[in-house]
């Protein structure tokens, strides 16, 4: 296990409903002490962060998040608002019931518009897995390849369930050799983030593991 | 208990993450049926079923839902776009970090500003109540009242803990006479329907009260 390699790959996520600038500001700091891929955070904290930050650590924010039911309209407006506040990662969300109405054109249509906001910041599409069935996961491997996005991403961490190994093993079989991959939700042990990294993810969103990585320092 | 006050009352919800438009079609049929106050339904799907209805029902949606951390710009935005896809009423999520910031001027003009937006159409604030404390629910009530919103609404349904008596009765006691009440989140009887409406509540978010009248009718 190369802990090293783990906090490389960590965003660390702070999301929670009722989170302060305190709090943020807490992330930012261990971000730095640890070296964390980037901070993933609320869009109304953007602004504060890249100011504090002063782009030593990438912020990230998430769009239509967490239930990916806004409109595309919308989607595109807070994907543009974020990076105008400094956001360089975009975690968007897609829309669910478009998945289940097998409306694939669309979902990939939302995604490609989002990524030609984005340029080229890094955009990370989370499908909530816990939400699809086998075929739908492997139809969005399809659809976020074809759209040209980033990342594909497993979980918002607010549905019913986070990042399992399976789905990530799915998606990298399934996912085009462009798109990477992020496993989110639940991640609760070292061993388990090695495990999730050994199975092909690229990156991990997790408010656990900096504190996990604190412990084993100390 | 006036069933025909309760119905009357209710605001029809579906907010599930991944609700299709064949689910939301038959929210729309059950709110022309019984006649509720209107459907309160995810914003993608604010033009279908504005369409739909054809103005029989008014089409309520949510923004900044259910997290309350986008940024200002950014729920204003999808606040003009629902109503320019045919809502006439917007539920609003407050950003929960600035009340436990204290920054209760930057709620007030929050709400302000989307009030604007809305013009005569109705407002309502979602304070999501399980994250306060008594003051500052008593504070939102303020808020609330000098915003000049038109109503203020106890929960989104996705946090811990949807809509209480108690909260309902501190509400009817704090908020401005042009204030009304919104219970949302959990409500699972007509009897507790009925006992929000005489705490003071006006409204109630709710998905399951259509089907207990429907099983009382047969």
């Amino acid at each position: 296990m190369d802990l090293k390699k783990i906090i490389s790959a960590v965003d660390h996520t702070l999301l929670t409903q009722g989170a302060t600038w305190e709090e943020i500001q807490k992330i930012c700091q261990e971000a730095q002490t640890y070296a964390t891929a980037s901070i993933c955070i609320p869009p109304s904290f953007v602004k504060q962060a890249a100011d504090y930050l002063q782009g030593e650590i990438p912020v990230c924010t998430v769009i239509g998040f967490p239930n990916g039911y806004q409109t595309t309209e919308t989607k595109v407006f807070e994907a543009e608002d974020a990076i105008e506040n400094g956001a360089s990662e975009i975690d968007m969300v897609i829309n669910i019931g478009w998945v289940k109405e097998r409306k694939y054109d669309q979902v990939e249509n939302e995604i490609r518009t989002i990524k030609t906001v984005c340029g080229d910041f890094i955009l990370k599409v989370i499908v909530e897995t816990c939400l699809l069935t086998e075929e739908e996961k492997i139809e969005m491997c399809k659809v976020v390849t074809r759209a040209g996005a980033d990342y594909i991403k497993t979980s918002t961490g607010f549905s019913t369930q986070g990042a399992t190994f399976d789905d990530v093993s799915l998606f990298a079989a399934h996912v085009g050799e462009n798109v990477k991959i992020k496993a989110a939700g639940g991640i609760g042990s070292l061993e388990d983030a090695w495990r999730f990294l050994s199975l092909g993810a690229s990156r991990l969103g997790t408010s656990r593991i900096v504190k996990l990585i604190e412990e084993q320092g100390k």
